[in-house]
C-alpha cells in the first residue's frame, strides 16, 4: 500500500513500553494518525538472542509497512540496538529509532561524562549505546547495567509494587560508589519506573527518557520531507497486538494516560 | 512419522522449566530416548492469554509428534491448564501432562485439606487445579497464588539471587496467617526455587513437585501399552529450542545437573 501525507505514523514495540513514545508523538504531533503495534505474544525481547530479535523486528516492521504507514518508528531499544541499521536498509520508507535521540540527549546533558545506561540484556550486550556515546564523548566513563526484570515487572503492572523498589536497589547497587550525572533509560518500559529510579539515585542525577526527543526528530523529519498531515481534524489511533487485546486495553492506559479504544488482535 | 517402542518420549515446555521433568523421566526410565522442546523464543507463557497459549501448545505438540515420538509429555502447567484436554483429543498418541500427577500428590499428602497452589497467572486464573483438587477433597481450603515473576527469575538464572528471596516473601505473604500443610509447585520452573520457598514456609509444609510422580505415570503407561524401549544401550537425548541454543546449554545444566550436548535451533 502506498503512503501519502495523510497516512499514519507506525510505532512498533515488543509490548506496552512503546506507548511512552506514542504519548510523546501524540503530544508533539497532535494531528497525525498513528498505528501502534505491540508484540505482546512474544514479549519480552531483551532476554532473547540477536537472531530472534532481528527476525521479530523484520516481521513486525514489514507488517506495519504493509498497512501503508508513511514513517516507521522503532520504539524498542532492544530492536534498535540489534536491527535498526539493517532495517533502514531493507525498507524504502523513513525509519526512526530511539537510539540516536537517546544518545543525543545524554551528550547534551552530561557535564562530567560520568554516565550510566540501563537497558535489557540484549541492548547492553550489543554495546551500541556505549559505542555511540563514546564517539561523541571520547573520555566518557560509562557504566552500562542490564536490568532483565524491569520489562516483566512493567508488563505485569508492578509499577508501584514494593518488590520493584527492591529490584531497582539491587540493579543500581554498582552506582552507589560512582558519581554519575546522567542516566539513560535505554528501554521504553523504564520511564514507568522513573520515580523509583530517581528516588534511589537522588535528585542530582538527570534521567534521560528519549521519548520527547524522538518525537521531535519525527516532527523535523515530517517537515523536511513535506509529510505532515494536512488534515486538522481529530486523528485516528489504531492498535495491533499479538496477544490479548483486553489485557492491552487494561494496562495500556497507564502508559498513555487515556483510554485505548480500537485494538485489533493480530496473532503471530 | 510412525513411532515404535524404540521411538523417543517427547517433552515440551515453554522454556527451561520442563527440564526438571525430563530429569525425573531420565531417572525413572534410564533406557528411554528423549526429545525435549523448549519454546525459548516465546517464553513466558503464563502471562499470555489462553488463546495464545493454546495456539503455541498445538504448534509445539504437532512439531514433536512429527518427529515420531511415542508419547508426548506436556511438562508445562500453563499449557496443561489451558490445553491438555483438547490436545489429548486432537492427536492420536498417548499424551501425559503434569496436572493429574500434581493433583494426585497433593491429595495423597495433605492431612488437613489446607492447601496452597503456586502457579503462573494463566494457570491460577484457569481454576483447573482448584477444581480438580476440590473434586477429590470437597472440604479443601485452597489458597491459589499467581507468581508471575518466578518464570522470568528462573529463566534469567536468578535462582540464588537476593531479589528472588524478597519476591518469594512478597508472594507468600497471604500464607503467613494460614496453616497450610501442603503446597503444590504448579509450574515446572518453581522447583528451582524450592529451597527458598521451603525456607519461607518452614519445614512443616510439604512442597509438591509433580515431576517424579509424572515420570512414574509415564513408566506405567509404557508398561501398560507395551511401549518400553527394548534397547538397553545409552539412550539418545535431543533438544530443540526456538531461541539461542547456547543460552539453553548454559542455563540448562542447572536444571538437568549434567551437560547438554545436542541442541538444535528451531526458529518459530
Amino acid at each position: 500500500m502506498r503512503s501519502n501525507r495523510e497516512s499514519s505514523i507506525g510505532v512498533f514495540d515488543s509490548g506496552f513500553g512503546g506507548l511512552t513514545v506514542m504519548k510523546a508523538i501524540r503530544h508533539a504531533l497532535p494531528h497525525e494518525n498513528i498505528i501502534y503495534f505491540g508484540d505482546t505474544a512474544r514479549v519480552p525481547y531483551g532476554s532473547k538472542s540477536p537472531e530472534t530479535i532481528f527476525r521479530y523486528t523484520v516481521e513486525n516492521s514489514d507488517f506495519l509497512i504493509e498497512q501503508g504507514i508513511k514513517v516507521l518508528v522503532i520504539a524498542c531499544h532492544t530492536a534498535c540496538s540489534i536491527a535498526l541499521n539493517e532495517i533502514q536498509q531493507m525498507f524504502d520508507i523513513p525509519i526512526i529509532g530511539v537510539l540516536a535521540p537517546g544518545v543525543e540527549e545524554v551528550v547534551k546533558h552530561t557535564k562530567t561524562g560520568q554516565i550510566a545506561i540501563l537497558g535489557t540484556r540484549a541492548t547492553i550486550s550489543s554495546g551500541v549505546y556505549q559505542e555511540e556515546i563514546t564517539k561523541q564523548i571520547p573520555h566518557a566513563d560509562i557504566m552500562a547495567i542490564s536490568c532483565p526484570l524491569f520489562v516483566p515487572l512493567v508488563e505485569e503492572g508492578y509499577v508501584e509494587h514494593p518488590v520493584t523498589e527492591t529490584i531497582i536497589q539491587e540493579y543500581l547497587r554498582p552506582l552507589r560508589h560512582k558519581t554519575i550525572d546522567t542516566l539513560l533509560l535505554a528501554c521504553t518500559h523504564y520511564p514507568l519506573l522513573k520515580n523509583l529510579i530517581q528516588k534511589e539515585l537522588g535528585e542530582n542525577v538527570i534521567l534521560i527518557d528519549p521519548a520527547t526527543s524522538c518525537a521531535d526528530n519525527i516532527k523535523e523529519l515530517l517537515v523536511q520531507k513535506d509529510l505532515e498531515n494536512p488534515q486538522k481534524q481529530s486523528p485516528n489511533y489504531q492498535f495491533y497486538v499479538t496477544d490479548d487485546p483486553e489485557k492491552f486495553r487494561l494496562l495500556g492506559k497507564n502508559f498513555l494516560s487515556y483510554p485505548i479504544e480500537y485494538i485489533i488482535s493480530k496473532p503471530v
